[in-house]
């Protein structure tokens, strides 16, 4: 275990996709937790795509950072040390603890104390159990309402959300329908996890294949990328079609939301065809989590929900891996093991 | 009565703002009805800013019209001649009769019959008893969710559907700020309707109008105009907020949907303050008229709700009237007397 804090900190905002020169790695003392705190020793640390809107001079759904924060992110980690009877010393915990070794915190901050069950790995309360599960299992079922019957079309179907999501769609009984980037990707939407079709975007015409396998359109979009495919989306919805806005990759590499693309010309389509589009974050629906987490496991257990996480070792690789994202080069759920 | 069924057909589709040298006047013989039809005299037509989008080659929430089609429109006509015991001679119907003296119907057609009683003005059936009055009563509180203490923001405020929208507001005890393109509207807004406030948007710096009358962001928008004050408006959402898509007027007189202006770059706020966008037409609350019409008779009763409409006479006028909703010179619900 390491004497020091070793941390990455945001040193500029970055010019298109961040790469490790916007960072600047410092090694501090390991801070010392005062009254009431808790000290907490990192051990996974979770990046998402959400991350890169993070370091926008912006404010987002969480309020901008300033250079030279420790970059925010989702990490698992073991206290250390408490002056918390909620958090003893040995427990687990999930938070926005931070792009390093150790982190500190005081109450009321939003930590959350994992359950004591070995048998679970760490890193599944950063997947099927945590924000990812969550997302993808309220977004199709909550916000995108999907039916057995309907048509789902998931954008960024090969990430770790989207192909949660196509498969709580299959569940339901829905034809599914997904996007991604390689034909290696669409090939495992098919063939391992039960969509009923793939879209190689960076190969095929998009909209033609989307006419040739939703030819009565779409009930449900989830939408993981916005930019212009959210237009050809549109045009393609069925009466009173829900859009689920889970997020957009294809836009975070810009400098802010005023820098995105243009919206869809055709959002008149809404009225015409009285489409619902509705923004969501997992973080709203903590109340609800043992819901999607219940019915996430039992389906695991059963065999109907696969997933994977991709674990690259070493802090000092984060900036470097958050780029995968970007690069889509990343297998399964993202995630860093820091200790 | 005339003896012959006067017609405005469509003789092509207007490059831009709708004229009469687009519309080709005819004289027919008046039609017969066969079995199980209904013949009826139309006495008033009603002028929407929809009719111009009608006139597309493109399918709107309806199909396009073909070059030589009477003009699609919602008429209310007094029945002649009937084999059909549901609509007896000298009943009174609503429909889409088209832009003509005489219109037949047949069984299926979607065609009501009104009410049989004299207090009330035939022409009330296209305003606070008709689809303007379903629109802005479901458009207010179902799609747009307006509770007491919230800011409810109406773009076409001045408009038939804008001005009922705002006092719905008012009289569920929102804040209510209307915009619209004259002093003399925003001053009607403001000290006849009891508005809160009102933005002249072509005399006014919208955004920094809407910064100042709205601190704390809008709950519910009402939108009327589409184009890009919506960019502006998403912008200025509340967390969990509302936006009623009912028609996108600033628009209408583009060719068609493709041709319409880039939307908006900031549907990302969508997600970061999760914000719903729902397009919605009357007529799919027909099932539900009735919570409408009751509550509005009673609040128009109280004298809490003002209505005024436009009458123009003569069918020969109908397309320059229909061109006042868009150089915006119609001071309320815009309607022909034909008879």
């Amino acid at each position: 275990m390491p004497q020091i804090n070793r941390q990455w900190r945001i040193a500029r905002r970055p010019d298109g996709r961040a790469s490790v020169t916007d960072f600047e790695w410092r090694e501090d003392p390991v801070p010392v937790p005062g009254a009431g705190q808790v000290l907490v020793r990192n051990l996974y640390l979770s990046l998402d795509p959400t991350n890169r809107p993070w370091m926008w001079a912006q404010d987002t759904y969480l309020p901008a950072q300033s250079l030279g924060d420790v970059m925010r992110g989702l990490a698992i980690g073991r206290v250390e040390q408490s002056d918390n009877p909620a958090f003893p010393v040995g427990c687990h915990v999930s938070g926005l603890l931070g792009w390093q070794d150790y982190a500190v915190f005081g109450p009321g901050a939003r930590v959350v104390r994992l359950p004591d069950d070995a048998s679970i790995p760490l890193t599944r309360h950063f997947g099927l159990f945590g924000h990812i599960g969550i997302t993808a299992y309220f977004g199709v079922l909550d916000i995108g309402r999907a039916k057995a019957g309907e048509t789902l079309l998931v954008s960024g179907a090969a990430g770790a959300v989207g192909s949660l999501a196509g498969q709580i769609g299959k569940i339901t009984g829905c034809r599914v329908v997904g996007i991604a980037g390689t034909p290696e990707k669409c090939r495992w939407l098919v063939d391992e996890l039960g969509f009923d079709a793939a879209i190689d975007y960076r190969r095929e015409p998009v909209a033609e294949r989307i006419d040739t396998l939703c030819p009565d359109g779409i009930d449900v979009y989830f939408d993981n990328v916005g930019g212009p495919l959210l237009e050809t989306v549109i045009g393609r919805m069925k009466l009173r079609g829900r859009l689920a806005l889970c997020g957009a990759i294809s836009q975070y590499n810009k400098a802010g939301v005023a820098d995105f693309d243009p919206g869809p010309r055709n959002l008149f389509e809404l009225v015409a065809r009285r489409l619902r589009m509705e923004g969501f974050l997992a973080s709203d629906y903590a109340p609800r989590a043992r819901e999607a987490i219940e019915a996430l496991s039992k389906w695991h257990a059963e065999g109907r929900l696969q997933y994977r996480i991709h674990v690259i070792d070493g802090l000092e690789q984060a900036p470097a891996a958050l780029d995968k994202l970007f690069d889509g080069t990343n297998e399964g759920k993202l995630i860093v093991r820091i200790g």
